[in-house]
């Protein structure tokens, strides 16, 4: 599958604006986003005016578009990173790709720019195999198969909800591990794509990530947020649960979740040595969130995304709520996000 | 960690002689094998004398030590691929390398020779992290780390026992693809190193693997064999079986299995098309296999590796024994192996 055999009109490419200016993001983006619709949408607690270069198809969403869609109250979800939900709320394609606006396109060990979103797709159409592990990577790839001793019945494979592409350069480490290696740099292009195993656990990363939104779009949700959560990626925990939430929920439906390629390069943004001397939240939550996850059982008459999200929350709320309010926020958060979800896709259906 | 650092006398170098004539291959591996002690056992149906060239530190084992050792009854045990067996019985070291005589060393994409044996030690000297999936692969590696979000008190790891490496030019296909895809070959150098996260089943190739003999030993158990088992590894069943069994005794006694790095370069062997001739019962076992492994749960009582191999053997026997007489046969092999090693290691001990 090449990028030319990619329907455009299935993917939406899903900006979130921490920075006014798109126009070096969007110019190194250009021969890859190049046909397809962007939504852009600005981090409400950004004041000045966006500058995005022409040529693109773009919408933009601000803060008073969010208070139209899910009013004054509820617009503060969408602060900092978190912008991004609005535009996963109110696309209507099947796809999503989203790619932080500090990263531009990595080069392949050829020295090609890599086409993020031609990859993105193409995981995301292929099918995964998170009910047994093929030591080959993956076998969907030209030139590549199952392994012998792979079962043959499982080898159609399950459908894809989600593409997890990695770093180069600035790798995606927590703010401990930033502040200490400040020199260090990703530089390790492994050529692989590959499914996470059913029940494995793992902290997706919002940096550059698609999904199937048909599939598994509402557990894509905004829900456990720091208090000191700044304007760099490894001061957040926002996407990390949203992962945890998204790869569980996707385990009980029976859907895979890819990891691997695309890589994109990502260039420095904020003072790791500042985020030092900030209690860093992260660290105590994500020790108390594995066991949960560890445990957590989805029921069976839970067969909708909606529902699990539902079920997720309510569990949250019963065996983290006590630990940490930040829990019982996130866990109300999820309640919220389906309210939201339901009332803006069903008024989109009528 | 380089191959400077490594304690040659803690690995064994485990080769089973399915060809008379192993000047090229022992040629093509000196400058790593250089050394290090050789085990190397000779396939008991091989009639002619074994050609070894000369400055290896080697000991050739035959039939008539099988039988010295394991009586004549038991020898028929390490027949074909499963000589090896016989080397991992009698071996004293910590580590074993076993790599099959129809690989020679793989290149790396820069053009150097890679050395397997140095990598497989490495990847079982470093810790495994199964428990969490780490996006950035290897996090011990030099210049890698632990991707945001990740545990911090997963970070530490556990023991590693196995090191799955992998092939390059002939994968290790079965013998119904290898029969259709004569032309394929893998190409595809993945530069990675990573565990496959607890709970995962996963098909272990014995073509290239290594392993610490002192944790888990007795858990590579040649018991599974097809009526057709013939002297090209994708008629074979047995490593497949054994590395099913390995990695469930893995997680119930927490420890990890790697697969990727190190790959050798795999010649041709035997007639693809020839095999498509014979019915391959491998695709039978192993779907009756995965829902057996999958339901599995050792007692938690079973702390030593043996009483796992006699547990599952027992396993075996009661949910698998009425499908097929070749499980109630692994189910016995499993059980004599056990005895085989103890009261080899046992009277080495005393």
């Amino acid at each position: 599958m090449s990028s030319a055999e990619i329907n455009k009109n299935e993917v939406d490419i899903v900006i979130g604006a921490l920075n006014a200016d798109l126009t070096q993001f969007l110019t190194s983006w250009r021969p890859f986003f190049s046909g397809f619709h962007l939504i852009v949408v600005k981090d409400p607690e950004l004041k000045e005016e966006l500058n995005i270069p022409e040529g693109f198809d773009v919408d933009v969403y601000s803060k008073t578009d969010m208070e139209k869609v899910v009013g004054a109250s509820n617009a503060t979800m969408f602060s900092g990173y978190s912008c991004r939900y609005f535009g996963y709320l109110i696309s209507k394609k099947k796809y999503i790709v989203s790619i932080d606006d500090d990263c531009v396109p990595a080069k392949d060990p050829k020295g090609f720019l890599v086409d993020a979103v031609t990859q993105h797709v193409i995981n995301l159409e292929n099918p995964a195999t998170p009910l047994f592990f093929n030591t080959l990577y993956d076998p969907y790839c030209e030139g590549a198969d199952f392994v012998r001793g792979y079962p043959f019945s499982l080898r159609s494979g399950v459908p894809c909800a989600a593409s997890c592409g990695l770093w180069l350069n600035l790798a995606d480490l927590d703010a401990p591990t930033q502040a200490l290696k400040t020199e260090q740099r990703n530089t390790s292009y492994v050529d692989a794509v590959m499914t996470v195993p059913a029940k494995a656990m793992l902290p997706i990363s919002g940096i550059n990530i698609a999904f199937n939104r048909e599939l598994v779009g509402p557990a894509l949700v905004p829900a456990l947020r720091l208090a000191g959560e700044g304007k760099v990626r490894w001061e957040t925990l926002e996407d990390v649960w949203c992962g945890m939430c998204l790869k569980h929920i996707s385990d009980h439906l029976g859907y895979g979740v890819k990891t691997g390629l695309p890589y994109v390069w990502r260039n420095e943004r904020g003072d790791a040595v500042e985020s030092l001397r900030k209690k860093w939240e992260g660290m105590k939550l994500m020790e108390k969130s594995v066991p949960f996850f560890e445990s957590l059982k989805l029921p069976e008459t839970a067969l909708k995304v909606e529902d699990c999200v539902i079920e997720l929350a309510k569990a949250v709320k019963e065996q983290l709520g006590s630990d940490d309010p930040a829990f019982t926020q996130a866990a109300d958060a999820m309640v919220k996000w389906i309210q939201l979800w339901n009332s803006v896709n069903s008024s989109a259906r009528s």
